[in-house]
Parts: structure tokens; sequence; C-alpha cells
């Protein structure tokens, strides 16, 4: 239950252990097009360059961003925490002109504060926003600011690391050129690759560029060549055994169905957040704009943070993430991500939970925190 | 039988499998522990510095020239074929003053040519070589270049992706400071993580940098917290189930011994070079300069490539490499690697060989091959 990698399907488990075959086999060759298709559904897209990277998703990160922006090109990159940080090293080490807008951690950005910051910067080209921000549990949208960037000429680049297969993502619809994300979140696949999509409008950059992109591993030029239908030309020897994972994953999630899986997260987001409140927990992320597969809860007075988190893992096994870089110590991290993402999770944390601040003395009573769960799952499912 | 991705043994594919923990539990970062080890092991190292990069051999390749390599540095690259030319493309693409010196493909430079080349290039800073050239079959001595540079003060970088674990490779001995592989070859583990090590010289040169390296994801200066005891601070979500399975395969070379296993690389290769070279055809690579676990050779007159690859495969299970590039068409690749050289697939790929030569008229009788093949199982063992 931390925030990834998230529990394993046997099935996945499975397929990794599936005997090799070549990277360039007619079997590797048509788990490539099933994935690549699969890969089109659950990223609600029609683009034909959706492929894996063959990295996690950080890599997935950094070829998004290497592909797009050439050095000397303008990118307004929206931070709200670690990973829109990444983002901004990411551009200036490729030579990008940076130009960054901040939110406070735990707050997304309102459409008008790109409208506002694309205004002022008028030569920007490429926009990058982290959809689901696994550092503070805020989920930011990004429909408005995706229609912005397509009426304005720029590029959007969108994280979808954690918000992939649990959350609502219409890339087409939404108008985003470029999505990236990674297996181990709500996909549940173990860590390794990087499902990317990326637009006919992204692919018209990658033609137009002026100069080779810094990385010759990443290079969508290249590898477009690997990943195309009736080309499938060498590039690198592709995690074939991943793939076959990933392939697995994929279709557990469609044999689920997508709006099924998002709204699973939903119920039991909801009935985790409702029990820590109970409790009196304060979520940390901006109301109205919190993520149903990593939440974040700041950590109370009274209650010792890595104190608990070490009784929570060495006695009951539970694993749950403490806060990073400025939140070190000040928040909790609950992962409720693809296979994890289940009431007897959310039940056995809370139980968990209760029963460690009633030994501690910080609670006189068990039971608040379950009784609220038991009241999600006994009304209707959210909507 | 193809140049990659060998065979697998069991305990790898169960390891692959085995339920996850996360990235920072202590289980995982013993395995981390225990790994580095191994590696330094194989790689006949002290250097601390010694991890796997999380992509395959080519981003191997890419870290370690991105790494060390600064924009505006002099780096020499020797190219003997496909992977010295990718090493080229890297070297400008980061904005490296490229030097290129060139042997026809599957011959072998002599240690006095890189000696001319820096006499004529005195600034180079940086000299990069295969050892084991998986597109020609060529054996590339690295010893006395090693010193060379060593001596003069330069930093050798060797691709070692073929030979680790199936040749001699004395990173220590031979002073070579930066070497990567891949785990697909002779280690017998499915593709997906490229064991480095970086010597205290090559540290050196990362820390006296003046701009960050172009990759985030592949910068050292940053991984090597995640990959140092004690401190294993969060960089990336490591792929832990090919980590599991690099493990193991470690292990499994390690249970072996590395001269046994070696030794083995060497029998088994001179068994079927033996046996082709009776049915008549000829080795591409140069006389001496032989790689045991990847062997190259001239497909002869009367015998149609492609056709032939295709019955290896269709009746026999059996996938062999063409030619890349220029030798597309002219030459073949047969690798005996790692779990995959063994005398029941030299003895496969020969009986049927001369059965699909038999059956289409091109030679009039079968056993040629294998009986030169029994005669190397017959002798001592190759030293």
């Amino acid at each position: 239950m931390g925030p990834g990698p998230s529990a394993v399907h046997r099935r996945v488990y499975e397929a990794l252990s599936k005997r090799l075959v070549g990277h360039l086999d007619p079997e590797f060759i048509r788990i490539m097009n099933e994935t690549q298709a699969m890969l089109r559904h659950v990223f609600r897209t029609e683009n034909r360059l959706t492929f894996s990277v063959s990295g996690t998703g950080s890599a997935g990160m950094e070829a998004c961003l290497v592909n797009c922006i050439e050095p000397g090109d303008e990118a307004l990159v929206c931070v709200q925490g670690v990973f829109g940080t990444r983002m901004c090293d990411i551009v200036e080490r490729i030579g990008g002109r940076l130009h960054r807008i901040d939110r406070p951690w735990g707050q997304v950005f309102e459409p008008q504060e790109i409208a506002d910051a694309l205004k002022k910067h008028p030569g920007v080209r490429t926009v990058a926003i982290v959809n689901a921000e696994t550092s503070t549990g805020a989920h930011q949208p990004v429909e408005e600011i995706g229609k912005l960037c397509r009426e304005t000429g720029r590029l959007i680049i969108v994280d979808a690391v954690t918000s992939l297969g649990g959350a609502p993502l219409e890339v087409d619809r939404w108008g985003i050129d470029v999505c990236y994300s990674g297996t181990q979140k709500c996909l549940s696949c173990p860590p390794g690759l990087a499902p990317v999509t990326f637009g006919e409008r992204a692919i018209e950059r990658l033609r137009s560029r002026k100069s080779k992109p810094a990385s010759w591993y990443l290079d969508f030029g290249l590898i477009e060549s690997y990943w195309t239908e009736g080309k499938r030309a060498y590039h690198h020897t592709a995690p074939i055994s991943m793939n076959y994972a990933l392939y697995q994953a994929l279709a557990l999630v469609i044999e689920e169905g997508l709006e099924n899986r998002q709204a699973r997260h939903r119920l039991h987001g909801r009935a985790l957040a409702d029990g820590l409140e109970a409790l009196g927990f304060e979520p940390f992320a901006q109301e109205g704009h919190r993520l149903p597969m990593l939440l974040s809860f700041t950590v109370p007075a009274g209650v010792v943070d890595a104190e608990v988190r070490r009784l929570l893992l060495e006695e009951y096994g539970i694993e749950i993430g403490g806060g990073l870089g400025p939140l070190a110590g000040k928040v909790w991290r609950i992962g409720l991500m693809g296979e994890s993402s289940r009431r007897e999770n959310v039940v056995l944390f809370l139980a968990a939970l209760e029963s460690i601040l009633f030994a501690q003395g910080v609670t006189k009573e068990i039971g608040a925190g379950l009784e609220a769960a038991a009241r999600v799952y006994a009304g209707p499912a959210t909507s």
C-alpha cells in the first residue's frame, strides 16, 4: 500500500516466467501488436505510435521531453510536486528554455494560470504537467489545459504515471498530444516499462527537428520503426519478459473494464479517506482534487511518523509511503492502486492503524475509522 | 541460438515470478547488496560503483558515454561493427567531439593503431571500444589498450555486452575504467538490465563535470545514491522483478565458476566452428580473434541465406541471426551463450543444417560437420 509498486496478479507473474522467444520472433511481434492495441484502449486514443519505452516511468518522462524539446525551445513546466520538479531538471539538461510556474504542493493549477503564463511567454512550444502527483496525492485536471494548448498550437505532455487505468484519462478527447505512464501503479504490473502515446502533432514535431534528440536509446524516430507493424526493424533488444507481463496486465484491465476499474478505485479510495478522516487525520491535497489511488494525509500531532510506519510494516506487513522532500515526516501516502485497491486492504489498514494508535494511547477506542469505511461500503457506489 | 537473448535457467524464471516487495524494502536492499557483490566478482573488479542500469544493454552504453563525456569533450571511438557505430552516434548526440577510427568489419584493432590515433588527437579524454562485436563475431583484445589509456591519462570505456561471463574480462587488472554489459547474453537472464562498473577515475570525471549529463534517468551522480550501501536514496523505481532474475542468474554463474563457464563457452564454440568449417563454411571474423559465444560465418555460394534460416526455424525450432547492415544476406551469426552453450545445441544445429543442405542437394553426404565436432568433444578440453 505504498505509492507503487502495487500488488501483481498471479497471471502477470506467470507471464513473467513464460519461456523467451527472440525480440524479432513472429510470436513476440504478435504480442507487441496486441499490446499496442490494448494500450490504445487504456489511453483512450487512436494514436498509432503507442507503445512501451524500455525503462521505468521516469524513462518515459525523459523520453517524451527529449523527443519534443530541442535545445533553445521554450517549454512551460507546471510544478506542484516532485515529478513536476523532475521535469524542469530534464528540460534544462536537454538545453530547453525553461519557464516554470509553481503551485504549493498538494494544490492544483487552474486553466487560467496556464493561459496567463502562455500570454507572458508567447514563445512556449511545449507545456508539461503532471495529472496525478504521486508526491502529494493531488489530482490535476488536464482537460481544459489540453484544449487550451490545442487551440494555441502548443504541444502538451501529460504525466499519467499514477492515474492510467485508475482514473478517467481521455487522451484523444482532451487533446493530449503526448502522455506517458508506468506499469507499476494502476496497471499492477512490475516496474520496468513506460507506456507512452505520441500523437500526430508530436510526430510532426519529431520530423521537423533540426537536431537529433540527445538520447539514442529513447529516440522515438528510431524506436518508431521497431514498434510499427510491418517494419519491426531492430533498434535495441526489448525487455521481453516485461512485455509479456504488461500484455497480461493489460488483458486483466480490459477484462475488468476501464470504467469498472475506475469505479473500484473511487469506491475504495473514498472508504479509506472517510475512515482516516473519522480518526482525525486531515487530507493533505486540495479539496475536490484528491486522487483515489494515492491518498495523502497530514500526520497529526501526537502521531510519530516513522514509528507508526515501522509498526505497520513489522507487525502487520503493511507498507505505506512517507513524504518526499519538504513533506518528509509530515504526510503519509497510501496507495490503493490496481490489484491493491481492495476492500480487505482498506479494512486491514484501518484496523491496524486503529490498533497501533490505541496501544500508544493516542486514541481511547477502536472502531471509528472502520465504521466510516463500512458506511461507504453500505451506501450506493460512489459516482 | 541467435545473437541473444540466450536460453534462461528454470531458477531465473522462478525468480522473475517471485512476489514483489517495494524498491526501498529491506529485503530488496539485501538483494541489491548481494547483486552488486556478485557483479563485482563477474567483472573482476573492486569498483564500489558496480550495479545494473534500469534498461537494456544499449541503455548501458548510453549511460556510460553520457556520464563520461561532456559537450565539447574529445572522444576516440574505435569502430569495427554496428555497436561501435552506435557509440559514435551517441557521442555526437551528447555534443562530444568525435574522433573515429575504423577497421573493416570482422577485423580487430592493434594497440598501435589506438596509440597512433591518440598521438594525432592529443586532446582525447575518452576512448571507447567494443570487446565483443555482436555484429561481426570479432573478439577485440582490450588489455593493451586499457594499459595504454591508463598510462596516457585517458578514460577507457569497454563494451562487454556479449563477452561478460563467457570470455575472460579483467576490469581491474586490464585498467578498464568503465565497462557495461547486458543480461541476455552469457549471463542468461532475460533482457532488461545493463550491468555496469564505474571505476574511481571515472567517478572523479563525473565529480569534475562542468555540466549535468544530458540524461536525468541515466545520471550516475544521482543513481549512485540509490546503489550505495547505507544511502539507498530514491531515484527511480527499479525494475524489481528483473533484479530478482539477475540475482539468480549471477548466483548460477558463480556456482558454475567463472573459469569453468569460460571453458565451456570455448569448448562448444570450438566444436561448432570446426563442424561448420568441415562443411565448407568460412569463418567471417579475423583468425585468432573469434568469439566462442557468437560465431560468424560467411554464407557460401549455393546456400540461400533466408531460406535455410527459415527451414532451421520452422522445421527444427532453431533461431540463428542473419547479418546486420552491410552484412545482411552475407553472414550468419550463431549464438552459444550462457545456458545455450551446450553440446546438444551444437549437435542439433549441425545435424539440422547438414540435413537441410543434403535435402537441397548442396551436399551429397551427411556427417562431416558432426564428425568434426565429435573430434573436439573427444579430445582434451581446449585451453
